[in-house]
């Protein structure tokens, strides 16, 4: 009895880069206190008031099958926020709600791929991107960033890894580096989707968390709108990682067939959960800011605990709930450092090997946890790289 | 720009079913009272203990990311709950826990069938189960039932049906039939799979409406265990339709790589959700039988309004929360019925040919409305069907 060739090859007959994550999970069971900076969960929980908008919901009824793309107040309210933060039109058929933005990826793989197409991310990439892409059928084609170029990929690793491919899978605010693309970087991106005919998979769901500058959307680029599927989520904004509640934004006919795939995939999402969704964008983006804050703060802290050194590296840090650390100076692989923090210090990161071919001999530190313990662990990973090198 | 063929052919360039739901929901929206007995809706909502439940889960701070396979203690309590209604052993390992019966099938396909793969299923069937097919890049084949035979596949149409096929998709109690399959068919259904060395999909979300007898579910027939994955839901069961909570019942290693999948298609479930779940279970088979009685007593009704006439007749409504009703005596197609109806007496049912060939000529009627409502509105379309014929 065997199962289909495009589920048992989804994590490419490698490890699914949780490792570490799991190992720290198995030590805290076992009642081992272990400072877990692995991942992306904030250290408060979801608004009490939202939980509460939630509830109402619910008690009032909204406990049937919601309409398969959302309903229209959260689907407005979705509209309104892209309109509001990029400046592009955008109406309630441009948006369906997915349950979460994992579910975002999926589908707008499946929406543009075929069995066998190519599509391209850039590496360093979150940990399940090629495996999205494998279930969706499609081959993973990895463009290769550089450490020394922040992590953006450049015009001719855009131009050469995209060549023939059907689509560009990007992230800006970047999990797991940290980079905030610049301009020039989006406008590469932009040139080489319209060059190359692709279609543009913008995942932006760390798009409040922008240290320096402000978060731009390809979308908003000129000739972009027409071919760009955006990845929304109200996991890192707004502390509601557990609802799994996201959004894809796209032009009108693909949402359209969107729908249909939802039909077929989901059958829509938890009124409940979209009420209590509605409710937390209506309360502004100052929300977003208190939730954005902690890391803001956490990531000073980083930079100043690391300036004083030379060992450890951070690159670049511009946004997003995690720090990139380079620890190639120890001489040691991610996947061999974290595992030794792990046994030794009771520290759990992500070795940079979980991200990709680019970030060997680096460390994801996600900033997750309070800022004495946050400080408190980052240095004595420092202390730990500086034993080694 | 064009968008993947799987995702444009998600319908097979029909119509995907659901005119009719749709055109009713627009006249009520003008302002029309209509009677719908259209979608598979409980006429209560949510039970507010189990609202409750799921508050307090949230505001304790169960609202991070829930592990993928499901929480420990609903993974149990569905294994458990399988086990007590079927006598299979049942572990934790052997369930998944997805957003949604729909969800579920449509991963359990995507587990089986790899792009081009046929994929059988049982006509009169439920209307997405040939879009999640195809949405999964397998290929639907229909295998057609008979009115006469009540709608239940025989030997030979199951033999010819699956003959090269990779899976065979089932449902008893059956949308949009009423039908319970006999311990015959079951048989012949346990035989063909393992003649023909299928994976049998088993969609059981009706599993506590039957009017007479009782469920068996193909997976404790001699053999089948080992071959069958079981699509169970909180949705039918319990009235938690909007909540968008199921799961698949599997051999372990089957569900070792739905696990996987469901890492790069869902991340899981609300935890909060979860545990309205594992609550609404624990009140044991009591509460699901509450929740199927206002069907059993419709269905009654059902039957001694159409005893006194020969225009309209029941096939054969021993389950779900259906009946399904021959009105070929008429000369009419059921879509054509069913949209007179609608215009004509403002009653919604839906049409035999939305849910495949084998239904032609029939309506499918829910019963998800007040006794009186929905004795009033089944006399008139008896009423209506006799002047037609």
């Amino acid at each position: 009895m065997e199962l289909s060739q495009r589920i048992t090859n989804i994590t490419g007959g490698g490890s699914d880069g949780w490792d570490v994550f799991l190992k720290a999970r198995a030590m805290i069971a076992a009642g081992t206190p272990v400072i877990e900076l692995t991942i992306g969960e904030h250290d408060i929980r979801t608004d009490p008031e939202i939980l509460n908008a939630m509830h109402r919901s619910a008690l009032a009824g909204h406990t049937g099958y919601a309409m398969v793309p959302g309903t229209d107040e959260l689907r407005d309210q979705v509209a309104k926020r892209i309109e509001d933060r990029t400046g592009v039109a955008t109406e309630r058929e441009n948006i369906l709600i997915t349950p979460g933005g994992q579910a975002a990826l999926f589908a707008a793989h499946m929406a543009i791929c075929d069995a066998g197409d190519d599509a391209a991310f850039i590496d360093p990439y979150y940990a399940t991107y090629p495996g999205t892409i494998r279930g969706a059928g499609a081959r993973p084609r990895r463009i290769v960033t550089s450490p020394q170029n922040g992590f953006q990929p450049t015009v001719d690793e855009l131009a050469v890894g995209t060549a023939g491919a059907r689509s560009l899978l990007v992230n800006t605010p970047n999990n797991p580096t940290g980079a905030v693309y610049s301009a020039e970087t989006l406008g590469a991106i932009a040139d080489v989707s319209k060059d190359n005919d692709l279609w543009l998979i913008s995942d932006e769901v760390y798009d409040t968390q922008v240290w320096d500058g402000r978060h731009v959307s390809p979308r908003s680029l000129t000739g972009m709108k027409e071919r760009t599927l955006v990845i929304g989520s109200m996991s890192k904004s707004h502390a509601m990682t557990g609802s799994r509640i996201g959004w894809i934004c796209a032009p009108a006919p693909v949402i359209s067939h969107l729908i249909t795939l939802a039909t077929h995939t989901t059958y829509g999402v938890a009124g409940f959960i979209q009420d209590a969704a509605a409710f937390a964008l209506s309360q502004g983006p100052e929300v977003e800011e208190q939730v954005a804050a902690p890391f803001r703060r956490r990531r000073a802290l980083a930079m100043e605990a690391l300036a004083a050194q030379n060992v450890v590296r951070a690159i670049p840090a511009d946004g997003a709930m995690y720090v990139m650390l380079d620890i190639r100076a120890t001489g040691m692989s991610g996947d061999a450092f974290a595992d030794a923090l792990l046994e030794q210090e009771h520290i759990a990161v992500m070795p940079g090997e979980s991200f990709g071919r680019a970030a060997a001999g680096h460390l994801r530190v996600a900033m997750t946890v309070d800022d004495d313990t946050f400080v408190d662990a980052l240095s004595r990973l420092i202390a730990f790289a500086k034993r080694l090198a």
